[in-house]
């Protein structure tokens, strides 16, 4: 019996007004989603607590099976480990930014959003600077890319250099308490923001983008210093492989430090044109060689932060063909699938909320109920009641027969 | 966007025979209720788990954001801060009740519940008695008081000398560890026992009393020693102002230390007589200063202790008649609600119980369900599920949008 976790992305919605006063998932047809509802267990999920919205990082963090509130250690060391970083514990990893910075100002935080050049950049930042201690730096995708300092005496509680607005100074990276190690850490950022700001500058690349009339990408935006979470693998906790289906790289960092496997998939772009056919076909491929599947669909999120709930609708039916694919190739008997998303994400704030996300189990011996649609609402009347995002992955080994009893 | 939260005190019951085997607000008519309902998200709601009856103190720090069972450092504290005594970090609050002691034994617990002269007397008690350290003594509602010991070195952890029956002796207040503080506050509350009973024996107040045939109030019975439970204000927490509409000193007490400030209002008395009309308008008018109005309705709780579901009935056409001004009033593009109770309070038990509360919200994006009818049954079928009294603030903050990501 194998496992199937599929998260869509900020799925939960509120009433939409100009759509009848539904939500996405209840305005649109999904006849592959509604197919799972029918022929399984609904219910809804906090994926946190309720009213509490979530990020991505912890609501991952829950999904995966630990309480966040306990584990949670900021989000860089997550992005870094997904942007394909080696980490090991003690290191300290950033999101960072490349931004535009003029007369000491920061007049784009994304400089632009055009990534021309930002790979050979980050290459000559890996070769020429240097600091006190070994650090790495990776782009990611547009304009942001990761950080990892290495070594002992390091801390993650020190403050953001990026001011989270424009036509401001950036900020000045701060030790947040007063231990030694949080000084040293603060320290080496503030060098290492004004070493590469330096070279960046000057840089051969950001001539040309001027000429090309694109703003410089001559500035380092420093954010979200983090540790390893101490959460146990899968394998260490349940003693079974997983693989991850993910475009993000927050997510890839997430699934890494459960001890997933992260899977390459032709097309998979985590944006409104990832290709959804190769994404179902590679998640029941990788059930040949693994015990437990989680695949991750980004789009429905992004659509939301768009406020396009028409868009919204649209990335839900590719989530609709991707579970189409997937129950036309399995069998309850041989598989259990539970469907939700990370958060609400309603499109008319254009960000998390704390609301629950429908979620549905099908396969294996779940107590089929009466529920016969994928939506919000409905799914709120059914079998499951209302569970936290942390019961999802022991509902699937249990259903599984995989996972121990507590007790004799 | 507002935010208010309405609290029916012992709002839940159970099925009664001589009602249809229905409760009180399924077999009354409560149009307000029910439109709130209709127009809104419901559920049912444990105060702190499922089968525990909870106090009005523990329910309301519960419905307040935290939990009880961390925070609850018992009752007096809160008790002597809604009398509207000062009071500070580290002083211990007790409830107080004047008493009627004949040959050293407790003969009426309150005195006959007549308050003639206690007003006088808690006056007598501040200007003639002296102790160890600084007191203040105030008189509540009919013949309860409350008392507060200041200074260094005291303790809570001391027992009552309430015997809490009748025809017995006090009891002698004791340490209940072997700290040299709970020693040294069990000994100047025996001290003031003995002390006010001299005082209060003699006085001229009570040879009235017993001249006009009613018992002496001549005895304090102490109780309920407590310190500030270690709660956030709203203030601190989520950075919004609060306000608090409720007759009831504990209520009050209660809602100080989360950083409320308490509205009076005319012809509010917490008993069935209250003036509705008065605290619903009150509660609309509140909205204009501050971001989250809480009000509270205490009289449907005081029918229950008297065991009368047609008074309680009774009592809910109050909140209900409350409710219809508030829902005329608004437009839930301005304003969440929330509609509950601290706990139920069965008519046949005439006391507090374990069974969950309905609750609903109306406003804000809320994911409108169709339930039409707030009771304890339809609402259990509602699209909120079984929540905890804990989540109320963050859902509420929520829809206000108000409450931050928890990670990133």
């Amino acid at each position: 019996m194998k496992m199937i976790l599929i998260i869509s992305d900020g799925i939960g919605d509120a009433p939409i007004s100009k759509l009848q006063s539904k939500t996405p998932l209840e305005y649109g047809s999904f006849p592959s989603l509604d197919r799972l509802a029918r022929e399984g267990i609904t219910g809804i999920m906090d994926p946190l607590r309720p009213g509490i919205p979530a990020g991505s990082d912890t609501a991952h963090i829950s999904l995966l099976g630990e309480n966040p509130y306990s584990v949670y250690k900021g989000r860089g060391f997550l992005e870094a480990l997904g942007v394909g970083l080696e980490l090991e514990d003690g290191d300290i990893g950033f999101r960072v930014n490349f931004a535009t910075l003029k007369n000491g100002i920061v007049i784009d935080r994304r400089a632009g959003r055009a990534p021309d050049g930002i790979h050979e950049l980050a290459d000559e930042i890996n070769n020429s600077i240097t600091l006190d201690v070994p650090f790495l730096f990776k782009e990611a995708t547009g304009t942001r890319a990761a950080l990892v300092l290495k070594g002992d005496g390091l801390s993650s509680n020190i403050s953001d250099s990026d001011p989270h607005s424009t036509d401001v100074r950036p900020l000045e990276v701060k030790p947040l308490d007063s231990s030694r190690e949080a000084a040293f850490t603060a320290e080496l950022i503030n060098d290492f923001i004004s070493k590469t700001h330096m070279l960046l500058n000057d840089h051969k690349i950001n001539s040309k983008r001027i000429g090309q009339d694109m703003l410089p990408s001559n500035y380092l935006l420093v954010r979200g210093a983090g540790v390893r979470p101490p959460v146990l693998t899968l394998k260490e906790r349940y003693g079974i492989s997983a693989a991850c289906i993910a475009a993000t790289a927050l997510i890839r960092g997430v699934a890494k430090c459960y001890g997933f496997d992260i899977l390459e998939v032709e097309g998979m772009t985590g944006e409104y044109n990832t290709n959804e056919e190769n994404k179902a076909k590679a998640t029941i491929k990788a059930l040949d060689s693994y015990d437990f599947v989680f695949m991750h669909f980004k789009p429905t999120d992004t659509a939301s932060h768009d406020g396009d709930p028409l868009m919204k609708i649209k990335m839900l039916k590719k989530l609709d063909r991707i579970v189409g694919i997937i129950l036309d190739k399995l069998s309850p008997d041989d598989v259990i699938i539970a469907l939700t998303g990370d958060h609400s994400s309603p499109c008319s704030i254009k960000d998390h909320s704390g609301e629950p996300v429908p979620v549905a189990l099908w396969g294996g011996r779940v107590r089929i109920d009466d529920v016969s649609c994928f939506d919000e609402r409905i799914c709120a009347k059914g079998g499951l009641g209302r569970i936290n995002a942390t019961d999802i992955i022991p509902m699937l080994l249990n259903q599984a027969n995989r996972i121990k009893k507590f007790g004799a």
